[in-house]
């Protein structure tokens, strides 16, 4: 059988010469949030724990969990051909999970609500945790965090209320902001979309930035920012009043306007560009 | 319950304005091939049987099938938004199966076989049947065809032994040749593989250009040409040796070397140039 | 001598064959304006006056005249090129001059001002005159519009003052209105650059759309629109008012943010995305 | 006149903010050429003697000189860009002169030939001299080299020949041989355009990389290599000669054909993806 296939050989030696990271999922019980907790990480090539990386959180959108950036986003190929062409540096991506146990139904976001402090869980309990096993991040010039739609909000405002713990941002179609949407009065005060559009109006990214002190815009001019959103997509109309109230603090942003809708086709472009951006303003 | 997700509800309106074809998957038996054969079709917004449409045919690769281009290219998505910006006209998209009932198993390829009249099929019996039934295609003018490795192959070679058929051909990190390659002795000359290795060995694109006469060169200069592949692709070599070979015998074609490797994050990229290439080269 | 420089013969015959247009200087005398008015035209390859071909307006900006499209923004090698990549119609593309015979002064602009009724002339004088003497344009099918800056508002605002006669327009970087800004009181209200500042106040594209009624917005409907701006381009509030204007009112447009600032890189960038847009949204 | 242009200031303050660098042109007094030698040298904003930077060659083709990549390819503008965007590091870009005093002559070319020892006076004269008076370079991970056509070549073989001296090079539209081309005889042995045509020849990079043996190529592997070429450039079959070879050895290289002729609409784009290249492969 010594020359069967040999041009699947060659295939198979061409491909795996180009660069293959991959991805493992993890799990990870909060009693805080009373979930077992999963989410998937990228490594990249060669990776080991001997060596230290820097981290990217890669958020999902609302109705998405933690499988949606590999499975609709194919996040893996974009990161492997990156590394390999030196546009990324070889980096740990974490994609949580924003959700509890049953991940088919609405999620329940990035923000602390009534039974579900995520955000608190994100920041004293996820982040350390990845990056002691993953040996990565660790500092402000090491991590970086980005995400689409409810993700792309919840990066925003994640940097916003913690500029010290974030090299840079990258929103995609974010979801800034709930005010002019009336919120789900059928399913009662306990019911979870409510509550999450509830906490995303909370949260407002455009009402932070209204009301910041000079001290706080101060912090926020310390991330670098980036904010990309299709010219039909329906939330266009928060990234065109998020980027003008940037600019008139002084705070420094890049804006992408490109062709496209709320979709993975646009987002899967969007990567391609915030992975680079990321690993352009990692800093040791 | 009248005022409950609303936020969902202008998403959908917002998504519908989009344009959105749908895919429609259909099957044709044929008693030259004694198979059931598989196809899907995209069908733009807005399509009727009333109207006529031009046609592409989208052909796959070796270890694919009819539902690749969509499961694992997402073209329906692409195909949406190039007709939405007018880079591409309303379009009958054609993805043939070519192999047999058992698509899981290797497939056959484009070309006649032993027991696997495929080439007489395709013009004989499929082609006019889908024009035929979604009111498409008709003329050299209004037809064109594409695919990816076998398929891209498959395409230059249907349109070298038809080129009074297709406007133009857009071929995908083709598979031109077989020839460097030893075949398959294990299985024996009757196993599916050597035969469609066999048969791309027997079809060599190089050998038909460097054999061609006068008049059959005149011919090729009828289509329009472009050739795609990635500058890590196992089978560039083939793609630098055809485009050379075009431009000597003064048949214009277009070539582009991008950065990537045989994988479906070079074929999505692809198709967004390719479908608009077909499109501007449509005629009455 | 007969073996001399054949590498540039070579090369001279290759360069020969990428299609090449030219770029003619022609002179018009009005009278209303008692001005010699200059522009430059581009013809395609092969150009003939016997043969009927589309039209673009190209405009330039504030502080240029009608050379500037082609010395600053090579506007030539961009159309040569997309005309024989086919992304372009063999097409007219006339460069007028919004100033009077002192060209190195600043500019009047666009619009009828005291002792310069540009508008008038443009539409009553010019665009009958080269459309005759060229042989193109002559419909609002065949018929584009677009600019930079200066010209870029005057692009939106002749097609929302004559949308009848353009098939689509593209604005990059548009000076849309001059509101916010006070106005030069030292040169007195003669001078030409008060006029100027004061006439495209006057002829503000955003109260334009806020005062449209809906007979009016109906034919704004039948214009293409695309405007295209730099994040870093000063004048990039005004594109972020237009927009959701125009999406307010129903009237469909494509926005593009891209990297940049008020300069040339951006506009030689946007030519390339223009030209292909013209052409796709010109009809019979 | 408190009042005045405020607009402009207004543009002026922006375009200010968007980081400018600077061209200076400095000369230099070399015995060994009997030449004055010019050259341009891009200083990014903020220069300053007292840091160190890293370094660009960037090589100008047959019949330009050391100020063609600015006067027709606007390198300024686009590295202001990219280091704006953080694409690239703050760097020295050093444009030669490959020419003797008389610039509007032929050029003399990147190699020695007789009375011209351009070679030897680049790495022993021009690039000590350069890169103590500014500040930079000074190994071979703080080091690029470019070029276009004649410089693209030029580029390359000083790579073969001095591979320790430069981290990456990246070639566009390379004129690497002139075995194929007669030579001019008119003019004799001595005429300049012979010299140079046969100083092309006589350090062809393909007849280099078909000799190297395993030390030379192992040290070949050692610079990051790119080389980007038009697929109407009738230079392409070079580049299509020299990728494959390159591969054979198992020298990586990136590749990429794009639509496009031997023009500056071509460098003018590659040098936009040549900077940050070289600016990933820097190195301390």
């Amino acid at each position: 059988m010594k020359r069967v296939f040999i041009l699947f050989a060659l295939a198979l030696t061409t491909l795996a010469a180009a660069a293959q990271g991959r991805i493992v999922t993890d799990t990870l019980y909060s009693k805080n949030l009373q979930a077992q907790q999963y989410c998937n990480v990228y490594l990249p090539e060669g990776y080991s724990v001997d060596r230290h990386y820097p981290v990217v959180y890669l958020l999902h959108g609302l109705s998405d969990d933690y499988q949606s950036w590999q499975k609709l986003g194919r996040m893996k190929d974009v990161a492997d051909e990156l590394i390999a062409s030196g546009e990324l540096l070889p980096v740990i991506i974490v994609m949580p999970n924003a959700g509890d146990q049953d991940i088919h139904n609405y999620q329940n976001g990035y923000f602390n609500m009534p039974g579900w402090p995520f955000e608190d869980w994100f920041f004293h309990e996820f982040l350390p945790a990845m990056e002691g096993k993953y040996n990565c991040g660790g500092s402000k010039g090491q991590r970086a965090i980005m995400g689409l739609s409810m993700g792309g909000g919840g990066s925003v405002v994640y940097c916003q209320r913690h500029p010290g713990l974030f090299s840079s941002c990258y929103a995609m179609s974010p979801w800034l902001d709930n005010k002019n949407h009336e919120v789900d009065t059928e399913h009662g005060p306990g019911s979870k979309l409510v509550n999450t559009q509830k906490s995303v109006c909370e949260h407002s990214a455009l009402d932070f930035l209204a009301r910041a002190d000079e001290a706080t815009v101060e912090q926020l001019k310390t991330v670098k920012w980036f904010i990309d959103c299709g010219d039909d997509d329906y939330l266009l109309h928060q990234t065109l009043q998020l980027y003008p109230l940037m600019r008139q603090r002084g705070i420094k942003a890049e804006l992408r306007v490109r062709n496209g809708i709320h979709n993975w086709e646009y987002w899967h472009a969007a990567v391609r560009t915030a992975l680079p951006f990321a690993s352009r303003n990692f800093y040791e």
